[in-house]
């Protein structure tokens, strides 16, 4: 199996697009549920039927199967809709109905509204279940060669890792918590994750703009299917002097790589990376020059499926 | 009246998006005519109703007001087709129908369908009242000082330029026309508008992505308001050396200003860009990391309006 740079980013950015399969699109759209809070006439989710009829009944929770609306009714503020919601998930935990919820990780993600205010926090593990946007940090830490080439410093993930065990990864990545700034989330993780020192982070960190896009969970045997994943990556570049060797600093990641583009864009067809992470470098090899409208042909295409304009309210 | 950098997007990408203006969106929909070429079931383009009532009854075009597109029924390929735009719009020009026509270029586009195949080409001026996504090259040249500090070459064009006269352009920026392959457009553009040497800009220009964005144009006195311009903007960034000084190649560009950050994030703050230019320099600020999350509370929003999914097929 060879992987082309559209096929990477169809992997990742799979939910349909309006425009170009709209019978796709209205269908989709016409199987999940929608998720709102009371008092606010948007989505900012969209669930699976089988996740949504296990919140009917649920204090706290109006299921409308004429709308396909899933409306969280308690609280007026963030605080109280954050308990109500973690009640819930608690409970659903308990009782086992998620596989997903197996690996509770006790990490809080924000969900925020149009006004980019905080609607509520929810569980990192659950967050797919409700289809709400999730955020994270990702930088690409390269050294440049006296020719000028670029080498990329690639992890592999540990193959104990909960989720794409044994998968490249990108230099540090990471999600961000409820509340936590997104650069103080990318210092913490290249500590954490790269050993990487926190004023160098601080100095020469670069950031990039952001990588967009809604994912199609594929869940193993005993999950559900088709959980959604709308999520948007800050993106930093840094370029690492010679002497500095990203290091494991903890037992999520096996060990570091120092590859050329050639061993990057090998991996990438190859499928080894982490579908998101692909998206980055691809991103990287774009800014950098690498891939070009003279060497990509779907150039156009993959630069703006890159950057989704997602559906839902984000920060 | 000072822009905010949404407000420069918003007034560039100014297409509704069916997601975050549903309504907005469906009213722009059922107003415009959807243009297509025979045997081809997409859309290429939209146009005003009051410029596809002109197509009836003309020889090769099919006006079908309930389906409420326009079609180009003649030829078999794409010569056969380029000459039947070109026969009708070359008498459009002559009747005087359209105030856009006295802009006649005699410079051809190309229009691509979804297997990128080259479907016709159109007279540059007459694009944007077929609505067909037109492909263009802009580049920012930058100096960077002893400190780090970057400065960027900026021109204001000529008064007596028949679009945007005295507004503040990109250091070289120019239409691709049919069959030109974009990086030549670049190197020839740089030598017109710029007097860049060719072999410098061949060997340092740097690829970085493409500016896709959905503008309305606003016609003064006498045109019609309302036509379409969908645009692809294939975008390069060069470091000049300091003994490299840009100059007017011809007499489009007035002069050109070395300008620190703060002088161009204040001329774009008020407005002083052509539109479209302004965004190509959002773009370039947000990969230099000078805006960011910390500093644009609109950042996910602005990152991806750069980036917009177009409509119609692109190349």
């Amino acid at each position: 199996m060879s992987y082309s740079n559209l096929d990477l980013i169809n992997q990742c950015d799979a939910f349909p697009y309006y425009h170009t399969s709209p019978d796709l699109y209205a269908a989709s759209i016409s199987t999940y549920y929608e998720l709102r809070v009371l008092n606010h006439d948007y989505g900012i989710g969209y669930l699976l039927p089988s996740v949504a009829s296990v919140f009917r009944g649920i204090a706290n929770w109006d299921l409308d199967d004429e709308t396909r609306t899933l409306t969280l009714t308690a609280g007026n503020n963030a605080d109280e809709r954050s308990e109500a919601v973690a009640t819930t998930l608690f409970a659903l935990k308990q009782t086992g109905h998620f596989k997903v919820l197996d690996k509770w990780r006790n990490e809080r993600y924000a969900v925020f509204g149009k006004e980019k205010e905080l609607l509520f926090a929810v569980e990192r593990s659950a967050a797919p279940l409700l289809g709400v946007v999730m955020y994270g940090v990702h930088m690409t830490a390269y050294v440049r060669e006296e020719d000028g080439a670029i080498k990329i410093w690639t992890p592999r993930r540990a193959k104990t890792k909960q989720t794409y065990g044994g998968m490249l990864d990108q230099s540090v990545a990471g999600g961000i918590a409820v509340g936590e700034d997104p650069f103080e989330s990318l210092v913490r993780e290249s500590a954490e994750e790269a050993s990487l020192p926190e004023d160098l982070v601080r100095r020469t960190a670069q950031a990039v703009g952001t990588v967009t896009y809604f994912h199609i969970r594929t869940e193993k045997a005993g999950g559900e299917t088709g959980l959604l994943q709308p999520e948007v990556e800050y993106v930093w570049d840094i370029e690492l002097p010679k002497d500095v060797v990203p290091k494991p600093g903890d037992d999520e990641v096996e060990e570091f790589y120092l590859w050329s583009i050639d061993e990057v864009q090998e991996a990438l067809r190859k499928g080894e990376f982490k579908p998101n992470c692909a998206l980055v470098l691809l991103d990287f090899l774009i800014r950098h020059g690498i891939l070009t409208q003279g060497n990509e042909k779907d150039y156009i295409e993959i630069v703006s499926r890159l950057h989704r304009k997602l559906e839902f309210p984000t920060l």
